[in-house]
C-alpha cells in the first residue's frame, strides 16, 4: 500500500504512462485505466474498481458514509493548487468526516468532472494526491465515475468501519466535559491569508515555484493547499471515550456551536489554552491588512485544517496530542474566555 | 417511506416551504434544510443526516458501493428534463449498480453543484426526485453537500447490502449459461430520438406540456427522462443463481461485452428472442431520419434503460419477467444470430 502513489502507467501499458495530451485525447477508458493505476487497493476491499459497484468488508455490521465535493474557482484554483494537491484536499475533506465519527476510513469513491481540454497529466496527478491521502487515511479507492464537464468537479464518498464501537456523535457533549483538539488550528486560514496577500508561492509539487519568505510560513500555505488531518486521532478519541466529536471544517467556534447545539449545552474556550504559535504570529506581522489579533482569529474561526475537536468526561487521561481548550457548560452557545465571540460565525457556499 | 416525497419543508418552517427565490436566496442552511426535509430515512439508517458521517447497517458484513453523476449539458438538459426527472435519473444510475450485484439498495449519499442563480424550487423538486426513486429501491438518503458552481452536478453514491449472497460479479459467465435480461431495451434510445427529432414534448410533472403523439410514444419519452430499472430483479437473479450481471447502462452489445470480456467466453444474441415492441416500431416509423430497422438497433445498443442482463446455468427455472436472448459460448466477443454486429459498439464520455 505504501507505494500505490509510486505506480504510474503499471496497468494499461505504455501510451497512459505518457499523457502528454488531453483528457479528450487519452478518451474515456485511457482516463478510467490511468486513474485506477494509481489507486491503492485497500484492506478491506473484496471487489474493488471494474465492476458495477465496490464491496468493501464491514466487520462491525455498520458502515460510515460521508461525502464532500471540490469545486473548481470556489473550493482551488488552478494557480494556487497544484492538480496533487487539490486531490489531497478532495480526499482529506471526507476522510476527515469519517475519523470524526471516531471510525477508521476503509475505501474512497470519487467522481470525476472535467473539461476535455484538461491535461490528462492534470487528472493523473490529481489521482495520485487523491491516492496519496488514501494511503495515509488507510483507505483503498474502490469505484469512481469519470465525465466531462465545463469545469473541474471532484466528488469523494469516504466509508468508514467503527470496529464494534459507537459512533461518536455530536450530540453527547455533556456540561463538566473538557473540550480538547487534537490537529492544527488556524495554519490553512493563515495560508489562505498569505496566498491571497502574495506573500507566499504555492508550495505543491507540480508547482514548486520561488521559495516562500520562511519555513514556517511556507508550512501555512502547504497546510492551506494539503491539510493533513489526524484521522488516527479519531478512532482513539472513540476508545478514549469521547461523548462528542466534530471536524473543524468552518472553523473552531461554528464547529463547536454545531456540537453545543446538538448536545444542547454550552461551551466555552480558554484563549491561554491556545498554543501561541510562530508561524501564525510571524504570518500575521506579514500580512498587513491583517487587524491586531490575527493569529488567534485564525485559530477561532479559520476553517479547512480538520482538526479534531472532541469532549471527554473531566477525568479522561488525555495523550499528548489531545489539546484541552475548554470545557462544556449548561446552556446554549459557544462562548470564548466567558464572552460572546463577535464576527460571523461559519461559512456559507451560497451567499459571498 | 411511502409518504417521504409528500413531505414539503417539514423542517425548518414556512420559509422554506416557499421556495420562490434563488439557492443564493435562500443560503445554504436554507437549502440544505429544505432538500434533507424531502429524503426518507431508510430502513438500514443507523445515523442519518446531520452528523460528520452517516451509519448504516451492514448485516452481512460488507457493503455494496457504487458512485455514478449527472451533469447539466452532457447528461440532460434543462428544456427536456424536469428538476424531478433529473433526480429520479441521477439517483437510478447508482441504484441500478447495486442491483445488478445481486444486492438490495440501503442508501444514497448526495453531492450536489448549483449556480446561486437556480431556483429554490429546481432543487427542491430535484430532491423529490432523489427521495421518490430512493423509496421506489428500498433506500434512504443519509447523506449530501451542496456547494454552488457554474452548472449542475449532481453525483449520488448508493450503498447495499447482499443479505448473505456472494456479488454476482461480471466475470462468472460459462459456455452453456442462458443470458436473460430483465426491464426494458432499447426505450430510453427512442425516447431520446423522438425528443432529438422534435416529435414528442418532454412529460415531467414540473414541464406537462403538450400531450405526446401517442401514449406509447410517450411512455418512450418517459422511459429515457425517468428510468425505472427493476431493482429487485437483481437480488431476485443472485436468489436464482446468475452466475454474472450487469445493468444496461452503454448498451445491451457494449455491456454484454463487458461480461464477456470478465468472464473469457462469448455471448451470442438471438434477435428472434428480442420482443416486437410496438412503442418502438411506432417510434421508428415517426422518426423521419430512422434507418430501416431502427426498433432492434434501439434494442441492441440503446443504453441508459438500466435493465438488468443476467447470465443463468442453463437448467435454471427463470420467473417471466427474466426473458431469454441468448447463450454463453466458449471464444470471446459479442454476436447477433452468430455474427458480429456492425457499428459503435458503446459511449465515451470524452469523445464525440
Amino acid at each position: 500500500l505504501a507505494d500505490a502513489t509510486d505506480v504510474v502507467g503499471g496497468h494499461g501499458g505504455g501510451k497512459i504512462a505518457e499523457q502528454d495530451g488531453s483528457v479528450a485525447d487519452l478518451g474515456e477508458w485511457g482516463v478510467i485505466a490511468a486513474l485506477q493505476a494509481r489507486m491503492p487497493k485497500g484492506l478491506s476491499t473484496m471487489v474493488g474498481i471494474g465492476d458495477d459497484a465496490a464491496v468493501v468488508s464491514t466487520p462491525s455490521g455498520s458502515v460510515v458514509a460521508a461525502v464532500d465535493q471540490m469545486i473548481e474557482g470556489r473550493h482551488f484554483r488552478h494557480d494556487w493548487s497544484s492538480a496533487y494537491d487539490v486531490g489531497v484536499k478532495a480526499a482529506a475533506r471526507s476522510l476527515a468526516d469519517i475519523a470524526a465519527m471516531g471510525a477508521a476510513n476503509t475505501a474512497l469513491l470519487v467522481a470525476l468532472a472535467v473539461p476535455g481540454t484538461l491535461p490528462a497529466s492534470w487528472a493523473t496527478a490529481l489521482a495520485d494526491g487523491i491516492a496519496a491521502e488514501a494511503v495515509r487515511a488507510g483507505a483503498g479507492v474502490v469505484g469512481g465515475d469519470t465525465a466531462r464537464a465545463g469545469s473541474v468537479t471532484i466528488s469523494v464518498t469516504a466509508l468508514g468501519e467503527l470496529r464494534g464501537r459507537e459512533p461518536v456523535r455530536r450530540s453527547g457533549a455533556r456540561p463538566g466535559d473538557v473540550v480538547a483538539v487534537a490537529g492544527l488550528l488556524g495554519h490553512s486560514a493563515a495560508g489562505l491569508a498569505l496566498l491571497t496577500a502574495g506573500l507566499a508561492a504555492p508550495a505543491g509539487p507540480a508547482a514548486p515555484a520561488e521559495p516562500a519568505p520562511s519555513a514556517g510560513l511556507a508550512r501555512l500555505v502547504t497546510a492551506h493547499l494539503r491539510p493533513a488531518p489526524p484521522y488516527d486521532a479519531g478512532p482513539e478519541a472513540a476508545r478514549l471515550g469521547a461523548t462528542a466529536m466534530i471536524d473543524v471544517s468552518d472553523g473552531l467556534l461554528a464547529d463547536l456551536g454545531h456540537v453545543a447545539a446538538a448536545s444542547g449545552a454550552s461551551i466555552d474556550i480558554a484563549t491561554s489554552a491556545l498554543p501561541a504559535d510562530p508561524a501564525l504570529i510571524e504570518a500575521a506581522a506579514a500580512v498587513s491588512a491583517a487587524r491586531p489579533g490575527a493569529a488567534l482569529e485564525w485559530q477561532l474561526t479559520g476553517g479547512e485544517d480538520h482538526a479534531l475537536i472532541a469532549t471527554f468526561p473531566p477525568l479522561t487521561r488525555l495523550p499528548p496530542r489531545w489539546r484541552v481548550l475548554g470545557e462544556v457548560r449548561p446552556g446554549s452557545g459557544v462562548t470564548v474566555d466567558g464572552k460572546p465571540h463577535p464576527g460571523r460565525p461559519g461559512w456559507q457556499h451560497f451567499r459571498p
